[in-house]
């Protein structure tokens, strides 16, 4: 947490929302839902002459884009770091890789890897005016991912998170989606949130906080206001985690038919890319209590705001640690 | 057709020249050609604050790029998406791929596939405020190639295509160049236009549509005004459809002296990336009756041309189907 | 060298630092660091509306970025050319290649290549308002790395470099970096230069041109004011010229122990990346007397000395060749 947070009690790196200040993380949401209320020409310049690298060790299309698009339409150049055909095959540290691309100017680096922990071990060494964001690490964390989902859930269902009844489905244990949701939800208050999801898939008991589980989603869904679905990788069959697509469809997988169990205004996230047919059905994914697309429209405007407030001179200071 | 032009006339989308009213072609060969004229200082900021984004499910570099500078020299962004490092290898469908870009407020998709019809089936399904540019589905078209050859042609040969005798050379029934500039030939009133090639690769007679075919190069070259080569692609041999390189130079190979017994000004047009030696000698490739760089300086204005008519609000109006 | 400035004495490629006239090399250098001494906000529009292609037919990421950034940072736009999923992997040549995007307007290209003259066989073919930077090809020069090793230097040590002992440490055979920093030194008149290396890595005899050379890097390095050490390639093992990372390391590799033998405030380079514990140790790569991150921190303004000079319609004429 401290490494986030610098001496003046102001966001310089975001690598987790876990224990990030509810005052902080308010301030992200609101900037974002301030953009978008602005429209497209918002402060155009704001990064102009700035670069952001794009620091992938691990491929994603649909987070890059909306990263590259982000600091695109705050005036900022991208550089793309491509780590399979970089010096990292030559053996070169991520370390020498972030001091390098930090050398020649950059400031802001948006970071993926497939391990846990990758984007705070560049954070503990980078450069002062270094600022570093989690894409996505490992089993970890996805913090812009759980802003934009709190900012979808906002914008459906107001600020006030106290009375709503919030189910997670899926391969809770591998998901860094689910652990960034799982921490926004509690800091900001949601009523009620369980998990469901096959034995194996569930984390580790340690991990759970005292959040119930349950294995049958037909009982799990009654009444929720908010299903969050995972998707499923398909390494988990090989893994022997899962037995089957068909058997975790049949199981897991949320049709229409059980969609009208939750609340009858109950609204479906999935981070995307979706298996349909799998975890969701079609009827689901592209119906009018999904929120899907929405959730990827919100990622512009949620990493502008967190660009624009770790790495514009102007960005307002954030909260100190437990105000 | 009708999914090209919408309930104003206007062009929507680009994804076959096929059927396209001579005044809407026509309209944007002018267009380009006013960019031509107006200089580098075109227009710089029409698209600024938009994103284009290449969804190139097949590699090509030349026609990325040539997208790419006219997007930049519209002062648009540009999105590349990678089809090989993408979710579409976690089994995203291109639907929800094209859908989750739309979502980030893209509103130009390029798109090039292996498969006939994807750019039509994205067009289909895409959103209200989104255009479809085909660069190349399969066998079947490549529109911006099409209006390219034409302006060529044109600035060589005056707007009158009327007297014009063309002759398309080589791999037709695999080519998607030549289907465009036959479409398009057909809409500008070519005053006559002959095929040439090995029976293996002339397309299926129900596709010739009444165009006079020759398997000898030396007669049916003779007097014509304009030579449209295509490039062999090494995948013939292997299919069993071409015996060798040496063979197919020597039977439809251009030869200066071959070119000799077309009309003493004919132009050789060629789309590039050449065989040189095969489909194609150095002397003519590089002769002054060649526009094979013309063609490429040609292809930014028109496709700077495109995306304007497509994407900016100020398009000028296509005239009606049928006018 | 005639390749490289035009008939007005301008230099319009940069192939190779050999035989540049002082007075050019110096130019390059003082614009540079005027860069520098002008801050970020530098001419921000200088090339804006122009296109800068890196053309990169092996991969490199510390240098493409760089160069990337340098030309952001002029306003130019950028196009990437990837060797691997392009045309020349459908037998297109290099010259056909760098023809087609010269045709699309682009007139600087950025050239990488593993075959040594590739740059100066582009330069000798280009279009008359075309330059070609030379990003390193093969062993023969890396013009911009020897330019920003000097660079480096002067800011360590002054622009008189007569009362300087450089030492080069490694593979020098096999080193473009170490060409093109031999022949700055040379032109620069640097006082000493020696090379130490194991006889496998030393260039032949006929290269030498007279530079001493040394096997013991514990005597060679006896009083030296600059050590400038070379990466060792893991190929070099495979081929027989290494016997081992620990022997090399015991036998070159440079250590806070053997630093100490030469002059006190010694300063050590290296281009990067670094093979850590091999060439170099931590305790001297991130110690005091290295420069390493400068060195990377003086590319970015090089290289846009560099395009500036070459693509700004401004650019300062060079001295005519001999002054």
């Amino acid at each position: 947490m401290n490494l986030q947070i610098d001496s003046h009690g102001r966001l310089r790196h975001l690598l987790t929302l876990e224990g990030l200040p509810r005052a902080a993380l308010e301030a992200l949401l609101d900037r974002a839902q301030a953009i978008i209320d602005q429209g497209a020409d918002h402060a155009p310049g704001l990064l102009a002459g700035q670069a952001v690298c794009t620091l992938f060790f691990e491929p994603s299309t649909r987070t890059r884009l909306s990263f590259h698009r982000a600091a695109q339409r705050l005036g900022a150049d991208v550089l793309n770091f491509d780590a399979s055909s970089s010096s990292t095959t030559k053996g070169e540290s991520a370390h020498d890789t972030l001091r390098t691309i930090e050398a020649m100017g950059v400031r802001g680096f948006v970071v993926r890897d497939r391990a846990e922990g990758a984007a705070a071990e560049l954070a503990a060494v980078a450069g002062e005016a270094t600022s570093i964001i989690n894409a996505g690490d490992g089993r970890s964390a996805h913090p812009t991912q759980g802003l934009l989902d709190m900012l979808t859930l906002r914008q459906a269902r107001g600020r006030d998170f106290s009375g709503l009844k919030v189910l997670v489905v899926g391969d809770v244990r591998h998901s860094r989606v689910a652990r960034s949701d799982l921490h926004a939800l509690r800091i900001l208050g949601a009523g009620e949130v369980r998990i469901c999801g096959p034995e194996a898939l569930l984390p580790p008991p340690a991990e759970m906080e005292g959040i119930p589980f349950a294995h049958d989603l037909d009982e799990a869904i009654q009444g929720v206001d908010v299903v969050m679905m995972l998707r499923l990788q398909r390494e988990r069959m090989a893994e022997g985690l899962v037995e089957s697509l068909e058997d975790y469809h049949r199981d897991y997988g949320l049709t229409a038919r059980r969609l009208r169990r939750a609340a009858p205004d109950a609204v479906v996230l999935h981070p995307g890319p979706m298996n349909r047919g799998v975890e969701i059905d079609d009827e689901v994914a592209d119906g009018p209590q999904s929120l899907i697309l929405r959730q990827v429209a919100n990622g512009v405007p949620v990493r502008m705001a967190v660009l624009e407030t770790l790495l514009s001179a102007t960005g307002s200071p954030s909260p100190a640690p437990g105000s």
